[in-house]
């Protein structure tokens, strides 16, 4: 937070002050100028009062927790095409999408031996189940992958914990996706491991993970940072732990799922197209209010913005809720093979799945051309509290088309310790996030969409 | 916190610095001087290592919860038993106590319409189970008992959800306690309460309640903060939610459990007592570290350290870890009950139960001619960054005792905000305890132990 607040007054420093925007002088160089009242309009709206956060408590109440394949998210699908047709956007359509369907069931991991004691779990989205009746074994415990080869022995017909702590989720991430393999490549019987995410109240993070082309699959789990802590002491005093870990995890069939998309159509070049999105399916506990309600809500004010302020930009601007980002990405995808056509009209591509959480900012991922543009958008976020525009644009959603079509991207990117705190557990629910935190990320979405959309010359590649 | 540091630093000011106690000029009154040798030794060896935190993480790791007539509480108890003779305390003993056996059994609360919900919820310890296949009802959300009366006509075949915010626990806890009561006499069929607490991460609070003579006993549990406001914004916005409760709850017949005591035996008056004691079992979820394992160690550590130490004041110092203070205080009654001949002979009576949390202080409840003596042994804690002792002693297991025989009495306090954020849920783990904090408990109950047994006269009624 340092770090960022030094940048924010370095910026005000160079370019204005953080006055409100109505009177504060004009920031970044004149070719903004066409653009700053429809600015000015947009970020005033959008922070005017809480509308955002209201329909984000009610997408999350509504429908709460919206795996794919479940009824929830289909009937949330239907109420956001219904919402976004009610709001006058354009070619409101939702685009069928074949998704997997894995059911949690009943689960439980518990230390039966020293005396009895159930630990905060869940199933990793795509692990196999445990027989019935469950597998009990002695645990083994590991720091990382090298201490496990270096224990590889020790593995065999054991449950092993991959006792990591958290630093990044990049860094960590590993040992949930892969774990399972690596451990089941020693013979052990079942994996655990810690909850990737800063520990919270004993809440374990779901999250996915595969098995790869691996012949052998091992059921596989996230117990919380406390669990995880106490197998790790309890075998430094050199006790033996038996777990019996109970999953009833499977895949069903493949049901029918779809992408919704409304547009703002552009007034001079309607086929080429700003997209804006986040994915609306969610792991199965918790309302996914973060992780990605919010992006959707956020990305999806934008357009509403400028539909209520009779804003049309040069270009056409397209919001997508892809469906099956956490357990698939058959959203992402199928927007890409059903548009690869027109992919390189793509101007550039925004997602929003990493929460809203102050203090935010946006990064690019783009040729240095482009980017010259995105910085000068970027300074008429100054008067929201915005840093410059950072490194790190992108989104799995919007990969495969950005991909296809060279496409510049970018993300908005909330706190990333608060929202790793709750993301894929069953505290990701809208109580957390501040009214004020999701109309700026409507206010500094609108904003960026709004003039690389009606910019005179397209966004260099 | 702002408060407690302007004392200290006003405590500071007046009495002496905060460097260490083995430098530091000598505070308060001449009297002490005779003791502070041994205050400075046994201050200096509680906070030599994290011993104390060490054994508070054996205990909970090997029996964790520890409700009464489990099979948990009763093996820990022979631990503790063992441990202290280990430890070479005087009279080491358990003392038999007939404690209930309350067994939550499964338990589950789901919004059933609109969609599928299932909401974070602890059924309260005591109450009677639901029909098997659960209660269906709609809910009425209320904002207070007089919310109830108002709203008293919508209340027949409903389940009554008390949406209390938490302000302190005083404040909130009759809701827990007395809300499904208040909401059967208006013919509601089941009852929840707001988790009576500050929010966690979706964690609900369990907590004791009593039915009274009510003849009519409905069930009841806590649901998550976070819950409990999407009731109340569904219930805003008109929407009828409907509710499915499901819990298995009862009691089973009396288990034998026991206190257990150990003493230091005073050298020239053994049969004055100063009793320091927590209570030892907890809720059947988390580890109960806070609620109430470390006052258990943390007073434990005060004859632990005098033991070691070679230190026997003048006077009886006895170490009472009492059963079923959770629920039915059976524990502190039989204690009344066994020692009521000698209840006068109790000199000063010390609980710690509310954790250890930073900032802590100590609370004094008797009359001023004590306190006159109990404020100036609080003076040797302020090296240790206390606050000067303040109002407020006693404690549950303590109390019979202390009210037969017009016993003083004292309370250890932890930040109250913290402990109450994670007391009676699954987070309370010994994690998220420093070990300072367990040090400085037992150096702060040792040094107003020791001198309080030591000192020449009596500590008057």
């Amino acid at each position: 937070m340092l770090r960022t607040s030094l940048c924010v007054l370095a910026a005000v420093v160079a370019y204005g002050s953080l006055v409100p925007s109505s009177a504060q002088p004009a920031t970044g160089p004149a070719w903004l100028s066409p653009h700053r009242d429809n600015v000015s309009r947009l970020q005033a709206a959008a922070q005017a009062d809480d509308f955002a956060w209201q329909r984000l408590a009610e997408l999350t109440d509504t429908y709460g927790a919206r795996i794919s394949g479940s009824e929830n998210l289909e009937r949330a699908i239907r109420w956001a095409q219904a919402t976004m047709t009610k709001d006058g956007l354009a070619n409101v359509r939702a685009e069928k999408v074949m998704v997997p369907r894995w059911v949690r069931g009943q689960e439980s991991a518990v230390i039966v031996d020293p005396p009895e004691h159930p630990m905060a779990m869940l199933g990793l989205g795509g692990s196999v189940a445990t027989p019935p009746g469950g597998i009990e074994a002695d645990v083994l415990v590991v720091k990382d992958f090298k201490d496990l080869d270096a224990r590889a022995a020790q593995a065999k017909g054991r449950i092993v914990l991959f006792n990591v702590p958290y630093t990044t989720y990049g860094e960590t991430v590993p040992y949930r996706s892969g774990g399972a393999t690596a451990a089941a490549r020693h013979g052990a019987v079942a994996s655990l491991v810690r909850a990737v995410g800063p520990m919270g109240h004993r809440t374990p993070h779901t999250g996915g993970m595969n098995y790869g082309d691996a012949t052998v699959r091992i059921p596989t789990a996230a117990i919380s940072v406390e669990d995880a802590n106490r197998l790790q002491r309890l075998s430094d005093r050199g006790v033996r732990v038996r777990v019996r870990l109970a999953m009833e995890a499977h895949f069903e069939a493949d049901v029918e799922s779809a992408n919704v998309f409304g547009e703002i159509v552009g007034r001079e070049f309607p086929k080429e197209v700003v997209l804006v999105g986040c994915h609306f399916d969610s792991w199965d506990i918790g309302a996914g209010a973060s992780d990605d309600a919010v992006g959707c809500i956020a990305t999806w004010e934008a357009l509403r913005l400028m539909k209520a302020l009779g804003i049309q930009p040069r270009r056409t601007v397209r919001l997508g809720l892809f469906t099956n980002e956490e357990n698939g990405l058959r959203g992402g995808t199928a927007y890409r093979d059903a548009y690869m056509a027109s992919a390189a009209d793509h101007v550039l591509a925004l997602e929003s799945d990493s929460g809203v959480f102050a203090p935010a900012s946006l990064g690019f991922t783009g040729s240095d051309a482009a980017r010259r543009y995105i910085n000068d958008i970027g300074m008429l976020l100054m008067p929201l509290g915005f840093p410059p525009v950072g490194p790190g644009g992108g989104g799995a959603d919007i990969g495969p088309i950005a991909q296809a079509g060279r496409v510049p991207m970018m993300a908005y990117n909330g706190d990333a310790t608060r929202y790793f705190t709750i993301h894929h557990t069953p505290a990701d629910t809208v109580d957390r996030i501040a009214p004020q935190d999701v109309a700026k990320a409507a206010a500094a979405i609108a904003t960026m969409t709004y003039v690389v959309a009606d910019m005179p010359d397209r966004l260099p590649k």
